[in-house]
């Protein structure tokens, strides 16, 4: 791990203007060695469901859940200095979440192979940390971060 | 199809503040019956790129993207008049959206079996029908309606 | 759509000695062109659960469904001409299949976009046309066929 | 973690003719806990890649890597006790695998709530452990063992 890697990806979501207006905060952010000896990101993220994220029965739309898997899932993937974006990505709901739950979703990077990756993140309830999601995201890198 | 079925489904988007929040609108809600006999819900949507939804670079979060296309999801199979939940989704991203970008997703019903159910949604650009994402939505019962 | 293709995509076919030795059989290759102008190509197989695929119970594994519906896949993504390989693959099983049972997948060519492209298989029992699995496919194309 | 359930998915692979003619040899079963303090089941197994799963160019069908990763699944996602099936899995390839590669696919269960569970899948090449493909799976519960 290098300073200039969390440079790069700190740069990213700082003009994540997205990200910022849904008010997902960044908790953590690194990259860390696996059990196997490579290189992965990891990060972890915050969001409280608000009014605009709900429908009549203050059950948040799904939506809401899968961006802020995927935005923690973008610093994770970005973290080891590579550009990446995202090819795809897949959620599994497990719970509903409610007008002002507050999640948190912790994304690690599972593998990487050639330009493409896969992340996993799961997205629990802050108050009794039942997980709410689970995600599993494919990234492909665009050019090599200088 | 019958005027109960959309009835129901309408008023379910009525109560959709999420989906409404984003400038979501329903172009198109139908039940129509497959070449194999099979009645399945049919769905289209509008949405326009704003400034809350891109980065730095103009690009869309692709939270946004996901957001629509499960939005026209959850009409299509509602539609047949069952009140069906999402279990998950699956999204994979062709071509990146811009500020200002229009657009348009169509959901379609594939399969249905026992609880469960399949929709595929497209989303492309207006302007020029370009394909801008594929959605797969897996989609479960949760009570008949009445 | 040009002879050429269909003669590359069955020359690959002749050398797939697995799906060979699973008595996968051919049944339909086509490129045709969508309603919105693409082509996009379009193979049918056919195969027989045997006694090899099944469990104690005479329910097969749904590995052999994945591996028809797979084969069925690559026919489809390389009849355009382009060498395509599986990138990734995700399967729905609705009903379970049995001895004996016939089975008949789909494959149709859903978007194509630079070197990825989308597949969708569906698998159905011949005697009552029942949906048995869904499946959709992610290829990449890793040369242009001369 | 009992006997007992260890009994039950035991019996299940000895009646799994399917995942025994393919040479699938299960190497590992466990039921652990994991770091939230959830049980969840574990499963280790290996295969060779002979002629019979191999094409013209002695690459491996994909369907029998992921068959592979399938049994390793069940058996995981069975081993808590719950009789489970499968509903869906996604397999993503990352390397080619060739005739006589030996293969060793470990299952660990993700996630469980209500009747549902994931399960995640890695597949390697036994000889340099570098990462074939990764599979995640859903599974139901279809009753509770006695």
């Amino acid at each position: 791990m290098s300073d200039t890697d969390l440079t790069h990806v700190r740069r990213m979501w700082d003009q994540d203007k997205a990200s910022a207006a849904l008010g997902i905060e960044l908790l953590d952010l690194a990259v860390e060695t696996s059990e196997q000896g490579r290189r992965r990101g990891r990060a972890r993220t915050r969001m409280t469901i608000t009014e605009a994220m709900v429908n009549g029965h203050d059950i948040a739309h799904g939506g809401y859940v899968f961006t802020l898997a995927d935005s923690t899932f973008a610093l994770a993937c970005n973290a080891t200095g590579r550009t990446t974006v995202a090819a795809s990505g897949e959620i599994t709901y497990l719970l509903p979440s409610r007008l002002d739950d507050v999640l948190v979703a912790t994304a690690v990077e599972r593998v990487t192979y050639g330009r493409s990756g896969i992340t996993d993140v799961t997205v629990c309830r802050a108050t009794d940390n039942a997980v709410v999601a689970e995600f599993r995201g494919h990234s492909r890198t665009v050019r090599q971060s200088s």
